[in-house]
């Protein structure tokens, strides 16, 4: 199976997977629109590119598919959620996503602030349920581990510090921090979740936490050279609010050619952090490729 | 020891050991205006009745307070972020709370919601650290109890029915069914979680289950009384509210006089789930009449 073939089929088993844990919700009046509006977060978008990390990194271990899905989607609750409020007025005050109108857009500003805490919490309910791993140690861990990246010195750290470039200088090295917690938070998950999962030694999970962490830049200077370069109607969503905001990206300060020469050094230091699991890790180095040619 | 000088000793160490807990804060700028907000949300007030429930219900298993104190933290967490969002323009737009501007008014919107969704975090990270409990599984469980609660069949769907009350009609089952949700939930975590910690066999588990509905009850009408009938400056956030959103409320059905008799029925069934417990749970039974009467 080619590459892309293997995403697209990982992306279906997660979004049926998701559609099973969203479809158990409240019944009321008044709850029908809050699951609704979580369905509309969760469901129909996306290319998982977390969860597809989660799973294939445990495949490392020894760990199949199914055995890592309830983590994967878990994972996906909390990136759904920080796009939803992330979206909102106050925020970003995005409008469009994933060639969508965002939740707020589509429903309303309450009911999306609740939706997204309530993604959050299904997240951590999914990721402690027996179901997820049988050993309790493993899923404890789970949920520390979650809790820390997307907590207030990870992901939802980065968003402050995004939220701050509005009134202060952003040096491009403060990008870069504010970009690596943001964005970086989850795609370390991914992969040590990944790991936990298996049990992997030391050795084995600090490899998978250093391959993250090439590929979370990766993926964000890629990012931010789409919203240089990119044009709206491919990348789905609004472009060049980089430089309006006035944040400086390591693509203003390293140029185009620059930034892609850089993209170039990071893939290959993902590839070189997945060393040790020869030709195993084939997808996982495909998948960083993936995300440094990216065009939307 | 009487019971509001126990009461609010257990308010002093709950508010230390959270303190502690958000003293380890972020550093950077943007990240501490983040911790700051935090701190004003989860900090300086609040009678602590959830922790004081939870530390209590634990006492009656045998656990002692320093054993349930992070589990206790955790929860005070929840219930924390849960009044910044509710708070919020687009929830119920409320710009006092505990006497002071509430969150988004002190600090800004964005800030707000971003603080209540790291509170949120925080408390998972909190009840899944070992600290809270040596065995894994007892977090597990405490985790997953935690965000079924607080999530979309818990604590998130009562403040869901809350906000579609502005657009439907509301008949004071349905305000009782959203109160039990919205309010009630947090407080059974509580009490289970008490049990949970204390290894509590199943019969032991159901008395504090029923005791914590029958408190969650009595809490809610006494607030219903106090927003009918009492005053801003004791209560110190805005009353009357209900009736001016034109939210049946049981006080609207019952009349005052009918309101307060069943007030009094509701103490003595938390008093009747306590019975297998005898003197030992007299503090719990302290608490129930103790909401039951307050004026604030």
């Amino acid at each position: 199976m080619t590459f892309l073939a293997e995403l697209e089929r990982t992306a279906s088993a997660v979004e049926h997977r998701l559609g099973e844990h969203l479809a158990a919700g409240p019944t009321s009046p008044g709850g029908t629109e809050l699951a609704e509006a979580m369905r509309y977060a969760a469901l129909g978008g996306g290319k998982r590119l977390r969860p597809f990390l989660l799973i294939q990194s445990a495949r490392l271990f020894g760990v199949d598919e199914a055995h890592a899905l309830d983590a994967a989607c878990a994972l996906e609750c909390v990136h759904c959620y920080s796009l939803v409020h992330d979206d909102l007025p106050a925020m970003d005050d995005d409008a469009v996503r994933r060639g969508r109108p965002t939740l707020h857009v589509a429903f309303d500003e309450a009911t999306a602030i609740l939706a997204g805490d309530a993604l959050l919490t299904l997240a951590f309910e999914i990721l402690s349920a027996p179901a997820t791993h049988p050993d309790a140690a493993i899923r404890a861990e789970l949920v520390l581990m979650l809790a820390k990246e997307a907590g207030w010195r990870g992901m939802a750290l980065g968003q402050a510090l995004d939220l701050s470039a509005t009134h202060r200088h952003f040096s491009p090295e403060d990008t870069v921090t504010m970009q690596t917690l943001k964005t970086g938070a989850l795609f370390r998950f991914a992969c040590e979740a990944g790991a936990v999962l298996g049990r992997a030694d030391s050795p084995g999970r600090a490899a998978l936490v250093a391959y993250a962490a090439a590929f979370g830049q990766a993926f964000q200077l890629a990012d931010d050279l789409l919203d240089a370069q990119g044009d709206a109607e491919a990348v789905g969503k609004a472009v060049a609010k980089d430089a309006d905001r006035g944040k400086a990206t390591l693509v203003a300060l390293l140029g185009v050619t620059g930034a892609r020469a850089r993209l170039a050094g990071l893939v290959a230091q993902a590839e070189d952090a997945l060393e040790p699991f020869g030709g195993k890790a084939a997808t996982l180095i495909d998948a960083a490729r993936f995300v440094a040619k990216r065009r939307a």
